[in-house]
């Protein structure tokens, strides 16, 4: 059974400052090729502790990652425990550590020189890991038929080594994982639509809501999990997005690209949030040409022409600010589609009748203009997360919409 | 002694779909007032395996938290866990999920009505929790001498109740926990300048790198943590972010509105995430009046009025586009200050002499124009963090110089 437990080590995750990453990211990688995490797992900076956690899932699952801990400072012991939990000492290996420094000059390299008595010291009898990024060695062992690796905890650096030094070296376990994204269906009601998901035997299904997006995630032998999604499919095809795009801003750039359409954006509460996410794709470039950010009533008059009688018979948060918004945005820019989001996303600026969470979306098309008012919950964070994805799930199916279907 | 252990239940979390942040989250707080958290651990949606785990902790720490598992579907479990562990049955509260029905209407109240029968299920003994933004009943019981409470896996629901009806009845620990943000030091060189740190005796001292920005954490007795927080200040004054600044954008909040400035942005590769950052500051639309994400070279000839000479004869990534786009952004949001960012997040777009990682900076202020070039390493979505905290960092400082120290 291909099963793995993961770790990330340090105080710091433990006080609240940060959030686990890598281990989350892993897991993702290793469900992919059809293996189970069983336990992920932060753990203090603390030799003893270390040691009694990896004992209890040594023997009992294949992999053991471990991420942090392999710093230069005393409270760095990921590499004290593992030797430890071996029954080696640690070694000094100048003879992996010299290309690391190879890549440092100036005052950096005489401080990972003198890192060298932490960071190139390994248990004797495991192998060293070349860390293409940072200035810890990274290393692998087995014990009691267990691999261990232990990855430094930097983003960066654990991913580089994890894509190129473990997970080409794992074979595909037989199980498979196929996720489904799916918009616009809150997680009650999409639960029942699909709980003929249950007949699949074998099928493993988790369900995990996002804002205006639901996961589905099918886990289990390859061709019943074909079945389960050809299933799903067929139930709501309208709402699935496109294979390939793991998020709505990926679904706009697969459908406007198909399409040879350009998008723009106006935004006023989400502040530049619509933006980050669409340019958070590589290749946004291809069909994203900007965005204007409006905080001030000021700059969506001069900037995006919102005529001054709407903003103050209608006021900033309306569906006809959202209107004009979105028609000066496609001017601005000369993009085929143009979204606009305006609204209030708190804590203050709430009244009566447009409370905190009111807000207005219109979206400019080749053949008019759209527009919506919703009201979200929760905090400033909640409301802004749900405005782009809402705004992005119009825009997307606007796409589609105008030119597909054979209009 | 006050130690708690933090759990978080969900299949989909050891597949690596989604991220844990709820414990993280009350990690901090509990940190903040002085509690240590001994272990944060991810549990798969299985009675046996969550029992087997808790049983471990009971007893040994005073409050146990867990996270989720307590919807209406059937792989959640974290009730039946509770249950099994305690040795009590379940028991349908129908009192306590009146007032939880009582909010709903429409077809979600048959779906919650119909949900009674896992969502209002509580052990028996345990003390029921309202959960004022969601339909799962929430609950907490005492086994062994440890605090166990139950609280639903989404994000908001299980902040309100932490924040409601757990962190409120904790007595504050002896310890206490204070951070400090130190901006534009590479970890390395920052550990070696704060080495002193280490000679406070029973100081835990953590240090947590992210861009740009490195996060020192102080815990022990409030009388030796504050003599080491005014040893770092001493040391380097110009670097710490002040006190209540969790974020350079809050610095920048806090820094502009003092002086009473405003702020504009000139984005390219960023895309929008420097907005995103200032705005994610409740507040913000007290100094920040807008900002242009320019996308395409057109669009920064024509929004911000860059010169075509300047793209043909530079390019587009270079402190003299990132001037032009400051100066533009500065006369055309009318703000006393403007930052703007173009360059080259990758993965394509890279050339010999400006690769991957490069990107310029300009900060247009009152008094004249600054410029930066850097290189950044890592992958687009590092590179573009690294490039918001570093003109945040750059706006924050020049905030601060043009119109402080008496000028």
């Amino acid at each position: 059974m291909k099963k793995a437990a993961l770790f990330a080590v340090g105080d710091e995750l433990l006080a609240g400052i940060g959030r686990e990453g890598n281990c989350a990211w892993l897991a993702g990688k290793l469900s992919e090729i059809g293996w189970e995490v069983v336990v992920i797992q932060v753990l203090p900076d603390e030799v003893e502790a270390i040691v009694s956690d990896l004992e209890q899932w040594v023997g009992k699952v294949s992999l053991i990652v471990l991420s942090g801990g392999l710093g230069p400072t005393h409270d760095d012991l990921t590499r004290e425990a593992i030797a430890k939990l071996l029954g080696s000492p640690l070694m000094l290996r100048e003879d992996l550590y010299t290309p690391i420094l190879a890549r440092y000059s100036g005052p950096i390299r005489g401080a990972v020189e003198m890192s060298k008595g932490k960071q190139a010291m390994i248990p004797e009898g495991a192998e060293g890991i070349y860390n293409p990024l940072g200035s810890a060695l990274a290393f692998k062992a087995n014990h009691k038929g267990t691999h261990i690796f232990a990855l430094p905890g930097v983003p960066r650096e654990f991913k580089a080594i994890a894509e190129e030094s473990l997970l080409p070296f794992l074979s595909r376990g037989e199980n498979v994982r196929e996720v489904i994204k799916v918009v616009g269906w809150p997680e009650s009601t999409l639960k029942d639509k699909v709980k003929g998901l249950l007949d699949f035997e074998g099928v493993k299904l988790s369900i995990l809501p996002s804002p205006n997006c639901v996961t589905l995630s099918l886990w289990g032998k390859p061709e019943v999990v074909t079945g389960a999604v050809d299933y799903v499919q067929s139930l709501i095809p309208e709402d699935i997005l496109p294979q390939g795009a793991s998020s709505l801003a990926e679904a706009v750039l697969i459908e406007a690209e198909k399409k040879h359409k350009t998008v723009s954006f106006a935004e006023s509460c989400t502040g530049g949030l619509l933006g980050a996410a669409l340019t958070e794709v590589p290749g946004a470039s291809r069909i994203f040409l900007g965005e204007v950010v409006c905080y001030s009533n000021n700059s969506k008059k001069e900037i995006l022409n919102v005529p001054e009688e709407i903003i103050i018979k209608y006021g900033a948060v309306s569906c006809q600010c959202a209107r004009a918004m979105a028609l000066g945005a496609k001017a601005l820019f000369g993009s085929s589609f143009a979204l606009s989001v305006t609204g209030i996303a708190g804590p203050d600026g709430g009244t009566a009748e447009k409370p905190v969470g009111t807000v207005c979306f219109a979206i400019a098309t080749p053949k008019g203009v759209e527009t919506f008012e919703r009201k979200f919950f929760g905090d400033r964070s909640n409301i802004r997360s749900w405005a782009v994805a809402f705004g992005l799930e119009k825009l997307w199916r606007a796409i589609r919409r105008e030119y597909g279907g054979g209009c």
